[in-house]
């Protein structure tokens, strides 16, 4: 049982609360038995798995969890609370892929960002990928959000829309009169077409607050709005919408999903 | 300026942290600048307004700022951050009311009713209903999660499904061959009909874990499920999806929204 903060690998885990030391340890924290469990279904080997020492841990030994004194393990929690489970995994980094995929370019929510890979894992998408300016989809916090989608879904980095794969859908806000972005057109119109057409696609959605930069959503291919009476649903739920319409489309035409496919042997390579 | 955390209005919100003292007192706090004049914008009149003593506060002279200790007022926050802005309101309870509504069924998560609240906002929404275990719309979490749509949207109470209003449809996860609930139907398949017969609609959704308990479930007119390679959105992206799909519906039918009538003028009435 390890008692002592000076513990080596305790400093490590102290270390993958903050973003700089995780990107350069190329190193990442998870949380929860569910989360942890959904790891090593997904085919992810653990550096460490911590639970706490006072009590027999519901961990399979598969795992080789390591009891740490309980007071010592909460502490070492990213997220304030008392956790049963804390795994140290090595970051695999993917280049982005489809025929579905997810870009944020602006997302500075650690949540939405966790809960856009859980939507595009939910919905079966290849990729999510994050552009300039977004959170760490492998902060403590996003991993969270995912509810251990992060073991499922390649996630990727870009700097440019080119290296976005297929038709760019920019999801942006609609308010007429007010001189904005020209050329939109509501999701619904236009997502069925390109998915008969079996055409590879990518969402892009941008920061909470300000949404997309009107340079980003005019150099992507399409500029497409929710119909709402009020304009306020947040990046995740853009996203999250986005894919159901895709998904939609998919039924509705009769097509084989082209989004069910090959993201399933994500252990393999990495980094 | 207040310098004293002995004063009587700093005491009142710090006992508005607690559900049970929220509810005994029938008030409630919102946190941050946008959060307050979203407030003002809707015509509810705060109890109190308190901003950093330490700068000129950019608050409206109609809210009648009154400046706190910096520190003092940090201290108050129940959302653990600075706060530029925090004000205190009478909570605002109404009946259920069509022709659109939402009902959350055991939602626990304060953050996810708020971004419910949102998302009823955004798509017009006539009323979110708060059944059985379900969290306090009026937390300090909820509040800051519904970006201010809390003030917008009237919240009801329910302990029973005969309270929601017109055809009930529960949101449901599609497990195949699980021996589940048994008569379910996509969403896309169910919605636009009962918009295009002009039916008012309740969406019900379950807990973030378990979703909709089976008796409750069964007990709705229709169980409804989300095309997904994965079942896995939370209660919220259930929320948004079916509310998404009630707004498209309205646009494909051609039919004037059911959803944009009647909820401008919630500050008249109370309690």
């Amino acid at each position: 049982m390890i008692t002592s903060p000076d513990n080596l690998k305790l400093k490590e885990v102290r270390q993958l609360g903050r973003r700089a030391r995780r990107e350069k340890l190329g190193l990442f924290t998870a949380e929860g038995e569910d989360i942890v469990l959904a790891g090593l279904r997904a085919g992810w080997v653990a550096r460490s798995v911590f639970v706490p020492g006072s009590e027999p841990s519901s961990m399979p030994d598969v795992l080789r969890p390591i009891p740490v004194d309980d007071a010592l393990l909460a502490e070492h929690s990213h997220l304030g609370s008392s956790t049963r489970a804390l795994a140290v995994y090595k970051q695999q980094w993917r280049e982005p892929t489809g025929p579905l995929s997810v870009a944020l370019w602006g997302v500075r929510d650690p949540g939405n960002i966790g809960t856009v890979i859980r939507s595009a894992d939910a919905f079966g998408a290849s990729s999510v990928v994050l552009g300039p300016h977004s959170a760490d989809p492998f902060s403590p916090k996003a991993v969270r959000g995912s509810m251990g989608a992060i073991f499922s879904v390649p996630v990727a980095k870009a700097t440019d829309l080119g290296q976005l794969i297929g038709t760019t859908i920019a999801m942006v806000a609609a308010e007429p009169g007010d001189g904005g972005i020209a050329g939109t057109v509501p999701i619904h119109e236009v997502i069925p077409a390109l998915v008969q057409a079996g055409t590879p696609i990518t969402i892009v959605v941008g920061s909470e607050r300000e949404g997309l930069p009107e340079s980003v959503a005019k150099a992507c291919d399409v500029r497409a709005t929710i119909p709402m009476a009020r304009d306020s649903v947040n990046a995740a739920m853009a996203a999250t919408i986005a894919l159901y319409e895709i998904a939609r489309a998919e039924l509705v035409n009769g097509s084989a999903p082209a989004s069910t496919s090959s993201n399933s042997d994500l252990s393999g390579s990495s980094t």
